[in-house]
């Protein structure tokens, strides 16, 4: 493994980097909203021919997806990466514009700075230096996939995985996001949960009502909280009958790996003023359900009058926009037919169940796996601390097809931090990150390709 | 009673009237906003005084409320109206401009061409063409109290009412609204229910986060979803510990005159595409819960991703606009009591509980009453059918201040209809009913002049 005290100056790579996120941040690429995806995968596109990369590109279900190829020698790297981002709303919360990449306070602010364009730039500056580094050729193969539809659930992703299996075989997965903790240390994660994205709709009549009416029609508001209420409890267990019969319980060894694991609390009180905890769960039962359990989440609830003052209207109709996190071995096909059978057994059989999205399986990698380990080793040659290891993350993405139909471990390794608000207004990295994402980058492909 | 028959041709005031309901409807009158709320004042003053009425103009907490005299003889008669509306939204289910009023398939459209402009400018014809009949003079005297706060619960109405109680006394009150069914019969009521208007708030954080932490953070719209599901029952039944403890049970004179009403459910499903009644009501039971049984509506709620696709966020904070529904002898301030103690006994006192307008108490009065009994054979002679009585509306309206200060009995009759999508997109009235207001109105005051 290189050591990192005898890396080239990295500086005019990270500066070109910075650049590179600056010109992909200001492309709206919103995949829930359909915008700006084939411009943006023309300009990946275009930053990864400049490297040399050979690029392919296949129709996805919303957008393009990317498979390019360069290098060469015993080691073949497979990196995943989006160039879609998240809806920017509510804009008005946002201090800076979302898509014009915005330094202050030692961050970097803008829709996709950190999910996913931060990651994707940040690697190719670290492919750059490596390539210079060696005389201006890769020292292994490096097979990158970048899709335009993950903040969608990505709906063609398993299906490109299985028909291009061939193509895709690697030692091993670099999956496209990670974090960097609060004390500098490299978050590495080696699962991810499962999601459903679901819309519950109610409708009691055509148009809009007097609320007097009340006293004798029903209220779509009411009957999609009584849904909603009726799907969880206080303490965000999910009440569906059935929902955990095929969560698969967690380990000795996963058990374990959790003891190492910092508060994640203090951090999320500090960054989002966030209240409380479910259960007023301690250090250790946070990291227990991030890891191991399951959650229903509920993203959108609309209906009725939302402006000042009140309005007396008994409305037609609203609806709530759901989401499930699921575990291995959940299955979502699964989970939605629980639910609809729940809700018929709560007399809730008119509220209609609309699937937003595909649906994502949960998958974990294995920990003793040579490509997880030698990934550790250089996150701690480079960062010069331990890393903080999660058998799961909390989020989701589509991890399962690639442990399916390619077998690889997967590690999530990047420059995130826990303020970086991904999702959400000001969505920001942290200067210090880029650069050192840049220099992780470069420890470990070289470490790779001498394995 | 002048016959109908032995009227003058009204067709002049008709037109008149139309011509005085189109200025008014193109004043966009919004009081939840406060919009253009002293110009129309203005206009109702402006029409006033050139019927010969004495206006007095004072100010209220949101819009200036009118008090305007005019004619004599033993009798007096008190009329009230409003000149504000409800907002127009959501303005794109308008199939016409919400501030035009527009003819099309013998309905009048528009912003209060029911509630109330309509039945402002129905009177004011009415009272045109009596003054006509009597060679200039009004047979009886008018008095007549125009607010601009209706729609926002009137919050200097009862004060108001208190402190000009000698100006306003009379032989009965004319309330604001009444409808005629599609059969063409005329619809009394004689009482209103009470009203609250709240809007519950629920915040978890400071910002908004990535939905996955949805497994460790709680959400507010689940919390505000188990708030609504807790406070009433899919029948209807509101389970708010004490809620119905002073509802006054109705009389057996009250039941009875629910025998004839007619089902109330057919123009429902017909106008508006009511897809049931809570509890599979009969139409008695419809009957007896709109005018005896206090109810709880959601007319809002908010929180989260609202757009296209899903957004796997967990909202900061989330909104409910909720109104109760009351009887006598049900006391608003006491409702809202016993509101926070239910939310805290079901450990949700961390929703706050915001009062969005002022209360309203129900108020009820005697069919017996002689005004009653004057109004009602006016309304059997101009309509030709029998009237149809309701002991009291569903809706709510400031009544209980005339019935307390002044003990008068009101009776409300109008122009509205079934279908007439009162606080709705693509509010109307039927130009008969227009027409026939305004005779009816000519047959009841010169009825009154003379009782």
């Amino acid at each position: 493994m290189t050591s990192p005290d005898r890396l080239p100056d990295l500086t005019p790579y990270i500066e070109q980097g910075r650049r590179d996120l600056a010109a992909l941040v200001a492309l709206e690429s919103v995949s829930a909203q359909g915008r700006m995806l084939p411009e943006t995968a023309d300009e990946v596109t275009r930053l990864l021919e400049a490297e040399g990369f050979t690029v392919r590109r296949f129709p996805g279900q919303v957008a393009p997806v990317l498979l390019a190829e360069a290098g060469e020698g015993p080691r073949t790297l497979l990196i995943y990466n989006h160039y879609d981002v998240q809806p920017e709303t509510p804009s008005e919360l946002w201090n800076t514009p979302p898509f014009v990449l915005t330094e202050a306070d030692g961050r970097l602010y803008g829709r996709g700075a950190s999910d996913d364009k931060g990651e994707f730039a940040a690697r190719l500056a670290a492919v750059r230096a490596l390539r210079s580094m060696h005389g201006g050729t890769l020292p292994l193969t490096i097979k990158w996939l970048i899709e335009g539809e993950e903040e969608v659930g990505s709906p063609s992703l398993a299906g490109f995985v299985e028909a291009h299996a061939a193509d895709l075989m690697a030692d091993g997965c670099w999956w496209e996001f990670g974090s960097v903790s609060d004390e500098g240390r490299p978050v590495v994660s080696l699962g991810l949960k499962g999601i459903i994205c679901l819309e519950l709709r109610c409708k009691v009549a055509d148009s809009d009502l007097h609320s007097s009416l009340g006293a004798v029609i029903d209220n779509p508001l009411y009957r999609l909280s009584r849904a909603i209420a009726s799907m969880r409890d206080d303490s965000g267990r999910v009440t569906i009958p059935g929902f955990y019969d095929a969560v698969r319980s967690p380990s000795e060894a996963d058990l374990q790996a959790l003891e190492s694991l910092p508060d994640a609390r203090p951090p999320l009180q500090h960054n989002y003023g966030v209240r409380g905890f479910l259960g007023n769960a301690d250090a250790r039962e946070v990291s227990r359900r991030s890891n191991f359990e399951p959650a229903l989440n509920v993203n959108g609830l609309h209906g009725g009058y939302g402006d000042a003052g009140s309005k007396t209207v008994l409305p037609a109709s609203g609806f709530a926009k759901i989401d499930f996190r699921l575990v291995p071995d959940q299955d979502p096909a699964e989970v939605v037919r629980l639910l609809r059978a729940h809700l018929n057994a709560q007399g809730l059989s008119d509220i209609e169940i609309v699937e937003l999205e595909s649906h994502e399986h949960a998958a974990r990698s294995d920990v003793a796996h040579p490509f997880v380990q030698t990934a550790l080793r250089a996150a701690r040659e480079s960062y010069g601390q331990e890393p903080v290891v999660h058998p799961s993350a909390g989020g989701s993405g589509p991890m399962h097809p690639f442990v399916e139909h390619l077998g690889v471990a997967c590690v999530a390794m990047g420059i995130g931090n826990v303020g970086g608000r991904v999702h959400a207004p000001n969505e920001n990295i942290r200067t210090e990150d880029f650069a050192s994402g840049v220099k992780f980058g470069v420890v470990f492909m070289d470490a790779l390709s001498r394995a």
